[in-house]
């Protein structure tokens, strides 16, 4: 038996307990302890919930860190700080700032020897290596990415702000006509308003007028102004039964011709019950790449672009040539 | 400028000639010649054809060298041969021989210092790269392949030896009730018989019996015993007309849940008009990543799980990182 994988978790929201899960499905992984700034009593698995000021102390108890902090405060100082003293995955996932974070990280990992691979989830991850895959093989083609039914945080929480609001959550809807027409190779021109729509239920306070708060939504510039925006006023008991989960997910598809009318359709889906907890295990099958690649030498910021696919695995590389080849 | 990457194609059937139509389209690949063993006048985009004795003539004018030949008898001897010369890309694809296969080609390419991707395609290909990925990110789940609408060679030939046929075809169908069960979450235990149709267009030679013809393809042990199947009779002329082409394509479904009753369904799917042209696609776009391993030293055979998709791309990694991921 080759000695496990020893995995760290730093953060215990949404994602660090989807990564708690994850590390337990993975029987070549070991949960060390997890790391989080609030005192945590306990945690779900019985592992340590260790104070984060004593990472340190770990430097020799853990091979992998699974960062599970937001993109907007916790990364961009936890991820290079960790990256001094560990191997790390993350989920940072503000795209325009990846450049930036990248470049920070990798400085960090190469100083202390460590590898990072950082943007690892779904969208930045799995959605980037399609868009990038199907860019790739059709030069001469059309990529589209939708995504939904699924709920975004963003704008819930903009609604959330409105006067007279107690609690909102809003999905995001993929125009299935628009799909069905990238499906049949018609490449159409769509904009990100036009290939969605958008889905809002909202519990509203005691007497507040909701057909101002109806207003103020469908008129929000930026968020929901340019789409077709439906909303619904529900009670708060359907609101807590109904819209308690985090699901997810989206398509991306790549359309292309090879030769004169010979058209090519690639398409990647997800159908995804809860968001947080799929990205955290996205995270944990990088981590094994990660401590593999480090093993032979590897070191500075990765993204899932640099990463083969057979480090992902378990299973050894004859064995999965003669399995899944 | 880079200096582009210097291609060679070794047969000139549906796939070799897809493969002229890709390098055609990638900017950074420059066609330098075709091998054939068949004596070819022309080539279509007026590269010179080559008789296959000379290849060795051009081990400095050439980098990468597409193998087009078929996987039954060109392979296995013009794969380890042309590695102990060139870096090579191949879609070697008789799965139960890759392991044998692989070594072979391992052996020569190691002794000459080259670089062979072998089993490159869409499947074995791509469709072995989403059952990796699926069962790694979601350990505990199922995966599902289905094949179709397409055009199984294998089983045109099988009904084409039957007396009194003339010509025939066979689309290999996925049955639609399989893939939404599958998409649904709920894991349905499948065998290709049993979540696959087969339909055969079939012209009859004048005056054969038909009813003996169908009664024949429909109880073929193997073949179609097993499956539900379809046959239709046509004439010369709509079978010239509408089953001219190669259609083909299929599903990947990874299944599983990360906790109770958490499902997450990952789905990769091909719409492919042309099988072989696109398949060619593929292998030109690898032959890019094997000009860059092999650069960095990398020598002997690797399949699609040990190249990252990074090395696709014509774009450099700072330039794919904020514009894909």
């Amino acid at each position: 038996m080759q000695q496990k994988i020893r995995i760290g978790i730093v953060g215990y929201g949404n994602v660090g307990k989807g990564a708690e899960k994850a590390v337990l499905q993975n029987q070549d992984m070991e949960l060390i302890a997890i790391f989080s700034r609030r005192a945590l009593k306990d945690t779900e698995s019985g592992v340590p919930a260790v104070d984060i000021v004593k990472i340190a102390e770990y430097k020799d108890k853990i091979d992998v860190m699974l960062l599970c902090g937001g993109s907007a405060t916790d990364l961009p100082e936890q991820g290079p700080e960790i990256a001094k003293i560990f191997h790390t995955v993350d989920s940072f996932d503000t795209h325009a700032n990846i450049p930036k974070y990248y470049q920070s990280v990798d400085e960090a990992a190469k100083s202390s020897g460590k590898l990072a691979a950082i943007s690892v989830g779904w969208d930045p991850g799995l959605f980037s290596l399609h868009r990038l895959l199907g860019s790739s093989i059709l030069p001469q083609g059309k990529s589209y990415t939708f995504w939904g039914k699924g709920v975004s945080q963003g704008h819930s929480d903009a609604i959330r702000h409105i006067e007279g609001v107690k609690y909102a959550i809003q999905y995001t809807n993929p125009r299935e006509e628009c799909m069905h027409a990238v499906r049949a190779g018609e490449n159409p021109v769509l904009r990100s308003e036009n290939s969605h729509w958008r889905e809002c239920y909202v519990v509203a306070e005691k007497g507040a007028d909701i057909t101002t708060i109806e207003q103020q939504i469908k008129t929000m510039p930026n968020y929901f102004a340019e789409y077709e925006t439906q909303v619904h006023f529900i009670s708060e008991e359907e609101f807590h039964t109904n819209h308690a989960e985090m699901p997810h997910g989206g398509f991306v598809f790549r359309s292309g011709e090879t030769s004169k009318g010979k058209k090519h359709v690639l398409e990647f889906a997800l159908k995804l019950d809860k968001n947080p907890e799929f990205t955290a295990f996205v995270l944990a099958t990088y981590a094994r790449a990660v401590f593999r690649m480090a093993k032979e030498g590897k070191s500075g910021a990765v993204t899932v672009f640099d990463i083969p696919f057979g480090l992902l695995s378990p299973e050894e590389p004859a064995e999965l040539r003669s399995k899944l080849l």
